[in-house]
Parts: C-alpha cells; structure tokens; sequence
C-alpha cells in the first residue's frame, strides 16, 4: 500500500461516481456489443464517447437535436468525451498541425476537417457529456526533447483556449434546462419505462465539467512543468495524457507515479487510456482516480478474456469440451450460465454471440475488480492482495 | 375465419409449448446476437437447431458430451432440429444422391461427408433435441412431374426407415436418465442460478419426438400422396416440407391449404421454413401448429424491421434525426428505449449493437404476433382483425 490510495465521489449532472472508476469506451455511443441496460446491469457508471468518431458520424448537430448523447443512446448515467485529439494524432497521417489547431482527413470518407481548442469544445458542448476534455496534442514517442517540450507547451496554451471557450459556451449544453431538449429526454425517459437515474437531479443550472490534461511526453520534468501550467490555468480535474502510446510500461509508471505528485490531492485525477486488470489496480493504488481502456472491449472480441484464474484465450482446442465456467469465481451472466466449450464454439464458428457475451464477461470483470478496490482502499488493504484478484496464484 | 384454426398445448420433455409457434432459428446453437435469458424474456418456447451445421461444427459427440444441445447451449426449453436434408440441398451443389443416402461436402472445408436416414437420425439423437425430424429430399423448383414423384417417393422410404432407426435407438439420447449427463446438466443449472424450467418435469423415461415430412414438389396430387404415406407410417407429428424454395407465395399456400387436409386433426403440423409476419398469421388460421424461418433474424441483419405500422428500413437517412420509438405499438426493450435515429447511427456505423437490437425487436414481433394469434384464436375472432397487427393501414 502506498498510501496514495483514495476512494471518493464524483459528482457529475447525471450521476455521482464512486471512485477509483473504470469507463468503458463507447467510441461511436456504443460500448460494441452490449445493450446499455446490459451496461447498467454491469454497474457501469460513466462511458466513454469519442468526439472525433461522433463529430464524423452521426455528426454533433444530429446528436444535440436528440438530447445530446445521452438521450442519442439513451444512457442516464454519466458520460466523458475526449477532446478528439487523441484520435486526430493517432488515425491520422495526414494531419496538419499550427498554432491554430490541426487539419485531418476522416478516415470514413477522406474528407478534411480540421479542429482547434474552441471547435474541439463547441463538439463537446454539442454532444453534451458531463465531463468533457481540453484539446491536447498527444506527443508520439519517441521523441526528441525539443519536440516534447514544444508539443507540452502548446497543450498548454490549448488549455488556455479551450478553458475559455467553455466558460464562454458551457451554458449551450443540450440538456440545460433552457432548451427545448428536455421534452426528448422525458420521452426517453418514459420510453425506458423509468426516470433517468439521476444523482444528484439534473437540474436547470446543472453544466458540463472540463477536465485539463497533462502531456509532456516521457521526460519526467517536462510533465513537472505541463502539470505545473494546467493546474495554473486551473480546472475542476486533470488527466494524465500521452501515456499507452507504445512506451515500456515500466516508463508509464514511472511517469504517472511521479506525474502524480504535482496534481492537486483535492481534485480527480484521470489516466487516460490505460490498462491491463493488473495496471488498473496499480494506478488506482498511486491514486488515480479514473482511468478508461479498450483493453477488455477490443480483447473480448479477439477472443482474449480476462479471468480470476488468470487470461483465457477461448479459441484455443483445449477448451472445445470444456463444461467449466469462463471464471468459476465470477457472477457475471455469462459465467453463471454458459460453458467454456460453448464460449469457444461460439468464437470457432464466428457468431455475434462471441463477442457480445466475451465483452459482457471482461467488462464485469474490470468493473468488479474496480469495485473490491474501492472496498480494499476504504479498508486499508494491501495492494497485494489487490493484485492477487486477477492474477494466476503464484505455485 | 376458415374456422381450421387452433390453439393447442405441446408436450415436450423439456417444455410445454403453446400453439401455434413461431420457433426462431438457432443455426450452430445460437440465435444470432441473442443471449439465451433475452430469448427466454422474449417467449421463445422453443428454437431451432440446424443438424447439418452442428454435425460440421461442433461436432455431434461434442454436443452429446456436454449434455445434448440443452446442455451445450444452456437452454432449458424446448429444442427441434431439422434432419439435415434441406441445408444438404440447399448449400452443396456437389451433393449425390442415391437410395442409401446422400455424400455431400463441408461447406467449411470441403470434406465429404454422408447422410443416410439412418446416420441422420444417429446425429439427432446425439445432439438430443425435444423433436427431431425425418431424413428428407427437398425436391428443388420446378422440377417435372417424374422428379417430384420419384423424389416424394424416396423421402416416404427414408421415412420408414428414419423412424426404424429412431425406435431402436431413441434411448441413447444424451440427457436420458441412464446416462451420466445429468451431471453436466445439473452444474449447468446451478450455474444458470435456476433449476431449469422443466415443464413437464424432465423423467428419466422422457425421450425425443420423431416427425415425418410430406413432400411431393407443387403437385396436389403428389402431396395428398404423400401425406397419405407418411401417415401409414405414422408419426406423433407431421411437417410440410418443401416449401419457400422459390416457388411463388400463392403456390405456397395452395399446397399448404390442399395438404393439411390430408394430415391428422389431432396431431401437430409443422409448416417448415415460413414467413412473413402476414403468412404466419395467414397460416395458423389454416391450422398450422408450428412455423420456423430466418427471416426475422436475417432480415434484422441487414436492417429490415418488423412493425405494427409495416417494415421499416432503419438504414435510411430518414431516421437519422427520427426520435420517436422503432414501433410505438411495441414493448420489447429496444422500442421502449431507443429511437430509431440511433438505431439507424449503429446500424451505419456498422456497430455489432445494430444487430443485436434488431433481431431482438423482429424475434419480439414474430414472438407476440404469434401471441396475439393465440389469443385470437381462442376467442374466435376474425383473421383479417390479426393481419391488421402487422400490415400498414390501408388509407
């Protein structure tokens, strides 16, 4: 136990969210595979959306005229977008980048586009998430020192923009309670044959919360400094970006860890993009209060399931007569009710079912382990004994 | 009213079904995107296996290890599986037939393979579905008179041997007392949290149901033929196969009405491979106990949907700012939740959601259609009162 480890709660419009949390990625509004009260089932607490997919496809404009995200998916908790950054700097080669912000190609039709702090925000506003994010350039690594420091610097004068920006726009959020909006949202609502759980209420005045983000590639001053310049400028809580992004893990943590120490003790603390069941117990041990990953989606669909005994890849023959549960110590729906064999036969004959049930399993674990965290941090318990939940017992 | 239309109650070892049916298709042991508890909260009584893919993969002696398809699948209701004839035809265009059977090969890997009434009847009876059909020959469309006779004639000897080989064998079924399966069967059911739902109790004396298939191509004369046969030979329950294989709609009914009248009143009558929302009304008003078809499932694939104000397209742009409900005369959890806008975004973002939801609504209105019908039946009321469910208002 480091001493690090803090649980709390996460008050947003829609929701308020025990933390340390895992959000599952919703990239395009939804989770693949999995029904939202499938979702609510699992315990999922806030999702993730991603502002470049959305932006794209069905576009802002779409998604504001129905309520904003949450009423376009008709999920009543809470919802985070990122900033779009992250994706222009990843799914796209072509990009330009300035001062002003970048230009991209969409990767749906080649069309160019481009995004600056204040469009970056104006989309977020427009898709209406409770937490939303400063657009940040994402350093690649590696990377040369000059160009971390240049790349930090200019996330931070992004900051600046975008924490304008919002201050300036947040009240053209689609749900507030001056707009038309709410009518949809109540016929949602009632379509869902109950009232958005919201708590606290959504109430008239309720508004978006931006969060800053940490860059400054894998120099450990750097990210000192861009810490240093993002708390300055000042935000409700701060992310830790640019990490994931091919480095040794033993880097990341080294960056998060010492990251960590120039963040404010009094506000959330999210970790972008990150990680196997085994780092999210880690991190959320440092004193990370959120943290999001397509590691368990993107792995169910490639057969790849995490377990209380260890991964299980359920192509394998090994498992075509295997009666046994996926995890004989998990209580999620389909560990209670299908076998081994039927999971791999599934997989082996390419059915949907594969992926819906193999993401259902890896989602309830993720939130399950964050869940005996949260209890294990409230009652001092060792790390170790954290870690020992996902991880095959040592013999 | 034709007045041949009624209800009825279908004992099975594993449930009690109320007829007429509609029984979606659960190709390799799966309703394609549907969990096993949805497809119980959506009514289905019983489903349809396919034995010519379960045969290829995963292999019969891997269903019979793992307690049968019941087992296999964890579905504690009812189970029909064809005899594997019709896919033989439909997907291998290098099949021979001969009178001891038919060589075909895996559309998988291209080995070849043999179905004989006999080997057919042997796979059944492994995969230990409630009711389980003769080995027949679809006879293809159109084909000349000496064709269909010589082949209706063919499938009244397989008949006779099909059930030949089914009451010498029909104990070797895998969740027969005898055998050591229950075991299997009973973890699976703890793990479900439930006992399964055996309605009538599941006895160690329980075994499967044969049913004989008239064929006999479009000729009236032929099918009459071969009702009278396959009754000789007599089975608990006829199907009318044959059908759907290109022939037009009109055609289709007339034989269906011209070959009940050669079936036994107090027997269940399995039309295979049928329909529409509208046929299958149209169907169980002319006495039709049972029906199966894809349709619902594949259609909801490509985006075709059932409603009480008629199909619906969701791919087009149309919808895509479209708030309101797919069906607001519709309760399953897809219409009471999301609007078609946003199944028109999963559905042209390619999203795995788009199918799950889709099939989901189409089985829920196949499923209360044919509730509906029940229900109608029972009071005497007008067919045309229960083709208006479905179609569009005339204006």
């Amino acid at each position: 136990m480091h001493g690090k480890a803090r649980t709390g709660r996460l008050l947003t419009p829609h929701a308020a969210i025990e933390t340390p949390v895992f959000m599952p990625v919703g990239t395009v509004a939804s989770v693949k595979g999995v029904p939202q009260d499938t979702l609510e089932e699992l315990g999922a607490q806030i999702i993730l959306g991603n502002t470049y997919h959305l932006y794209l496809r069905p576009g802002v404009s779409t998604v504001r005229k129905l309520g904003g995200l949450h009423g376009f998916m008709a999920w009543p908790r809470a919802i985070l977008t990122d900033s779009g950054g992250f994706q222009v700097f990843s799914l796209n080669e072509l990009r330009k980048v300035n001062e002003e912000g970048v230009t991209f190609r969409s990767h749906l039709d080649g069309s160019s586009h481009f995004f600056s702090p204040e469009s970056a925000m104006e989309a977020q506003i427009g898709l209406g998430a409770d937490i939303i994010m400063a657009f940040d350039e994402c350093t690649e690594y590696p990377a040369d020192q000059a160009r971390m420091r240049a790349s930090m610097e200019m996330t931070a004068r992004w900051a600046a923009r975008s924490k304008k920006y919002f201050e300036e726009h947040k009240s053209e959020v689609p749900w507030n309670a001056a707009s038309e909006i709410p009518t949809l949202a109540a016929q949602s609502a009632a379509r869902m044959g109950h009232p958005p759980s919201l708590d606290p209420p959504l109430s008239g005045h309720a508004c978006q919360t931006l969060f800053g983000i940490v860059q400054g590639g894998m120099d450990r001053a750097l990210r000192k400094e861009s810490a240093e310049r993002t708390v300055e400028i000042g935000f409700p809580g701060y992310a830790i970006g640019g990490l994931s992004v091919g480095e040794p893990r033993e880097l990341t943590r080294e960056i998060v860890e010492s990251t960590l120490e120039h963040l404010p003790v009094d506000k959330p603390r999210y970790l972008m993009g990150v990680g196997t069941p085994e780092e999210i117990v880690e991190y959320a041990n440092l004193g990370v209060d959120m943290m999001d990953c397509v590691l368990p989606t993107r792995a169910a669909r490639h057969g790849l399931l995490f377990t209380s005994e260890g991964k299980v890849s359920i192509k394998q023959a090994r498992y075509a007569q295997d009666a046994g549960p996926l995890d004989p110590n998990c209580g999620c729906r389909v560990c209670r009710r299908y076998s081994r064999a039927y999971l791999r036969h599934l997989y082996a004959s390419n059915e949907v079912l594969a992926q819906v049930l193999n993401t259902i399993h890896n989602l309830s674990f993720y939130l399950d382990t964050m869940r005996r965290v949260r209890h294990a941090i409230s009652l001092g318990v060792e790390s170790r004994f954290l870690a020992s939940l996902w991880s095959r017992p040592k013999t």
